[in-house]
């Protein structure tokens, strides 16, 4: 018997599912075992085209999908807290199973839907809202499930990692965001992927799911890219480091941080090597110790590659026992959140100094003041211009310290504009 | 109620699972939700001292193991063929689950032993039995279940990879085999793993699962990395390579390429980066592209953590409905394997050619005749020797033209010893 199938949105992963079920019903019977029965997909407008997909199975009627008895599996493609979450909640009442690759709803109201999962004695299956094809979900909270993580570091937003790698092949960011949306990796408004809000979604997600806690999602620090001068990541490089955005979550002292910033990355490890629209996720675990998942974070086809695994998984009844049986689920207690300013690690600092007798001093000065001392100093001549470009690598020191140091810092008469700031995982911190 | 569990075997991974389920009760609760009964370890010397591991639960007895009740998973981790195999067997129709990461015996007798768990209504897991603490089985059987595959390329050795990471960095083969046994990454008879055999082991076990099909493991093509000479990764790090040993199944043409040998990857991609001990597995699929794992591939707690995670999941009883479910664990049509003569890829060939004129000439016309033709050739200056050595990078080839060619090359005056070869992974086809 076919297990009957709904999809709600059918965008760019909503049609890419629809397609899978439709098209390659032999390779799904020969690799899961089973048949699907796609029966509706929710649309705003039916009458748009969208070749390959039966108009029949469009419907605006989301009822008319959640009342059909053979529906067993609901999974919701669309995206955004509403009305995504009230079909969510309103499907698992009505018995059905659901499959969602919602990173933005799970991260604000995971507890709750999961809540309402158990109550119903169902199952929400989410493998598609962090990174795309890649199963991290599956390795958190199974294939790792005997380890006590410790840190969990990633590069799980494609359409940054996409605009950071042509910023470090030399061009601006406006030119790598311009062609990160020609060529289909960024949305006309990027806002949500380059601010970083996107990479914090799915942090929240598999750092619930690692470490076993309700995570408060407006605890995690949040920077994007979108502030980064390509400048930076030239000299980042002649230090032999690489510019990503990280998603971070690690366990200091009893405390959890969360944060996700730019970092530079020591050029001979992993994560350096992950361009272009890529993810990739460093999992640290207490007996595995460091594992870790490769694979494209986004587009259609690879995100419906998770999404029916999810689909399979929902129908085969091992959904169920998961989401019933493993506490990594249930996120029982609250995560005691570590202050950011508490955050110790490298940093890098560059800055238009004077070039005057006493800048120097200054600088250095404000430095040592906060305690911040200095692994290496570079000062670039110039010859057109009175203020020349200094670049300081600091030893470890906590993010308060040089947060204080900042403020002051851009208020001296010696430092013109702004200074540059990008935070260093050390290698021993990342392999 | 906690979940009986008994153990066969007590080396470097038995005494690792041995210890997290006696040690680490709370956080397999936390984690899992369950908790274990380590009922028995079975030893072959039960006076051998074993800090950690209580007395008491070491027997020579396998029958009182197996006819014990309680014991409601047995976890083989002896290795080898026999006893090996039989106490699977025996356990299984006895109503155990059964977990073990036995590779060498589920890549020769792999088919049995599924039918035996199916025929008893039980299951196999073994996810330890590849990759160590990286959970490959899990991806390739259910995280890309909606995937046709195309292609895997592994590093699934670690010991091979360690030997190859100091040769890179100038060591002879037999001081870097030396530096790793010391180290304890190689086996004091290294001979599976540096013939390649171990590889192949966990390449046959992969491939069933990745295509659905029985693996004749006969028919893989073989060549370990014992007879590699350090000139030849120098040479290759000149020209923008890194030797790795890989294990690789792919498609081609409808049938199944399966081999193991020593290649050259471009520096720039993941594999090359993946140094020491360390094992990753990158595989292809239609939907989802490009993924990568990437972990500790030996070692007890590494090979642990994916042992409890074997446990646990027989214990959720999802084990026994993924085992009944899903036909990637069938393998019921023998694969079509292709000749490892008919696959194509570039080749580096490096010689000690007589220096003296025609000897170019009469090389090259070996290889022209045999339609290889040539991508890059360099021959390097000496001023202490009347041969000199010639580096060839062919274009595409086939396999069994490159080593008809060896043949004559080998034989000719002009060349002395023996012609080193080693293939070469594309961007391309890596990528």
């Amino acid at each position: 018997m076919p297990t009957g199938v709904a999809i709600l949105g059918c965008g760019t992963v909503g049609s890419a599912v629809a397609e899978m079920l439709l098209n390659e019903k032999l390779l799904l019977k020969k690799r899961a075992g089973r048949s699907f029965d796609l029966r509706h997909i929710l649309v705003r407008d039916p009458a748009r085209p969208r070749p390959g997909i039966p108009r029949r199975l469009l419907t605006t009627d989301a009822a008319k999908i959640l009342h059909d008895p053979q529906v067993h599996i609901v999974v919701e493609l669309m995206g955004g807290i509403e009305p995504a979450g009230t079909l969510i909640r309103q499907a698992l009442s009505l018995g059905k199973r659901v499959v969602t690759a919602n990173k933005h709803l799970l991260a604000l109201h995971g507890v709750d839907v999961f809540r309402a999962a158990r109550k119903a004695g169902s199952s929400v299956c989410f493998e598609a809202s962090c990174g795309g094809a890649i199963p991290i979900v599956m390795a958190l909270s199974r294939g790792l499930v005997a380890n006590d993580i410790d840190r969990i570091i990633g590069i799980v937003n494609g359409t940054c990692n996409y605009i950071l790698t042509r910023m470090s092949d030399g061009q601006t960011y406006a030119q790598a965001l311009a062609e990160a949306q020609s060529a289909g990796f960024a949305e006309p408004d990027p806002t949500m992927d380059v601010r970083g809000t996107d990479s914090a979604h799915k942090l929240a997600i598999l750092a619930a799911l690692a470490f076993g806690v309700q995570v408060p999602f407006e605890k995690i620090q949040i920077q994007g890219i979108d502030s980064l001068d390509a400048v930076d990541l030239n000299y980042g490089r002649e230090l032999g480091y690489v510019c990503k955005l990280l998603a971070i979550a690690e366990k200091i002292n009893g405390y959890l941080s969360l944060r996700v910033h730019p970092a530079f990355v020591p050029r001979q490890h992993l994560l350096a090597s992950v361009g272009g629209p890529f993810n990739a996720i460093s999992v640290f675990g207490h007996a595995s110790g460091q594992t870790l998942y490769y694979g494209r974070g986004a587009g259609g086809r690879p995100t419906a590659s998770a999404v029916v695994a999810d689909i399979v998984d929902s129908a085969m009844g091992t959904a169920d026992v998961l989401f019933r049986e493993l506490p990594a689920l249930a996120g029982r207690s609250p995560a005691r959140i570590m202050p950011p300013s508490a955050v110790v690690c490298r940093h890098y600092l560059r800055m238009q100094a004077l070039d005057q007798p006493g800048s120097m001093h200054r600088i250095t000065g404000v430095l040592g003041k906060k305690g911040i001392s200095l692994a290496a100093v570079a000062q670039h001549e110039s010859r057109q211009d009175s203020y020349v470009p200094l670049v300081v690598m600091t030893h470890e020191a906590g993010d308060g310290a040089v947060t204080a140091a900042l403020r002051v810092l851009n208020r001296l008469n010696c430092v013109r504009g702004k200074v540059s700031h990008i935070r260093v995982i050390d290698p021993a911190q990342a392999v």
